[in-house]
Order: structure tokens, then C-alpha cells, then sequence
């Protein structure tokens, strides 16, 4: 049993999609470097990439909504992460548990568990 | 209610999760384009875009392994989808039902549901 050999692509990132590892609510989905998965793998708390920011990014770092990291997987082309998390406070910076709330009918479907203006000064 | 404008990147494409509807399992991460979730929203069944082969692929249709649309949902920011799907067989090439059946330290942990050998011929 070794490491995997994960697949960056042209950019050095590929995508990581974060899920509730007691709910299985699928939580976000971000990009992450192979600098942002030594953090993870180091830290035990899920690090991303932000693209616009262009910098190695601590979920929860300004917020407090850590996620703290159970499992990490990868798929089968190794192009892709499944981070199972154990969330603090809610993962979506509008409040709501996830980012995916919305059915892209427009429906909200999820639920809000905080209020940013509070947490977000 | 109305549809959420999708942000595609500058290869008109955006990551697409794939969720069993009923067990939670996250299946797969693979990337549409807006005729991908056209074709999706109106038949009812998985499509995505193909990198490699470039071209408009539906899943399952060569292995029988369809998903079933149970609803579409979309991030905050509008450039991830999340499929909630009912997979029939496994959502794995490999015969797995998630193609995130291994952890990064390359221990398995994923359930096999069928043999490979007898859907691919």
C-alpha cells in the first residue's frame, strides 16, 4: 500500500470535492495543488487553492468553519479528490451547510446554518 | 424560480459530481459543457463531456450503466454541478460503484459490483 500518484493537470490543480463524512451531504467542491494536499495530509484540515486569490487557502481560516479531514480519496484516474470531512459551522460563505443549495431550476434546497454578516466581518 | 446561470471556464466547461440519490455515495467527478446539461435536463440521464475523446458522452451507454437524473443542483458560485443520480450497475470502469474507491494512501475501500471483463467487451 503506497501513495497514489495524483494527475494535475496543465495548471498543477485538480479538483476536490468535500463531503460530509456523518451526513454524506456533498459539501463543496474546490481546487487544490499538491501543496494544498501536504497541508491537508499534515494538518489533518482540509486546504484548497484559491484561483482567484492564486494562493494556498485554509477552509474555515477567516471563518472558523474548519473542516477537519476523516478520509482522503481519489478516484480512479487519479485526477480527482473526495475529501470526507467532519464540517464546523457550514461549509457555503452565504450560510447555508453546502454550496450546492440550489437546484439549477433555482429552487433552494439546503439548509441555512448560519448567518454570514455574523461570522464574516 | 428560474434557471441559475452556469459559469463555464474558458473551455465552456464546468466539474459535474456525480451522488447516488439514495445512498449518498459520491460516484464520480467528470466535466459538462451547456449541451451536456441540455441533453441531461431533457432526457433525463447523465451526459458529460468527454476530454480525451471530445465529444458529448452519455453514461452508461456503452456499458448499460446509466444514471438516472434525480435532480441537478448547482453551487454558490455557479461552476460546479452536483448530479444526484440512481446508477444502475457501478459508476466505476473498473467495476466499482464509485470510481473514488481508494484512499490516497492507496487502500481500497470502495465495494465492487461487477466484473469488468463481462460488461466491456
Amino acid at each position: 500500500m503506497s501513495d497514489i500518484d495524483l494527475a494535475f493537470d496543465e495548471q498543477e490543480r485538480l479538483p476536490a470535492v468535500a463531503q460530509d463524512a456523518d451526513s454524506g451531504e456533498v459539501l463543496m467542491l474546490a481546487y487544490v495543488t499538491s501543496e494544498a494536499v501536504e497541508r491537508t495530509r499534515e494538518t489533518g484540515f482540509a486546504h484548497y487553492y484559491s484561483r482567484s486569490r492564486e494562493e494556498l487557502w485554509k477552509k474555515g481560516g477567516s471563518s472558523g468553519h474548519v473542516q477537519e479531514i476523516a478520509e482522503i480519496r481519489v478516484d480512479c484516474d487519479g485526477d480527482a479528490l473526495l475529501y470526507l470531512v467532519d464540517q464546523t459551522g457550514g461549509a457555503c460563505h452565504t450560510g447555508y451547510e453546502s454550496c450546492f443549495h440550489r437546484t439549477v431550476d433555482g429552487e433552494t434546497v439546503g439548509e441555512r446554518v448560519f448567518d454570514p454578516d455574523e461570522v464574516y466581518e
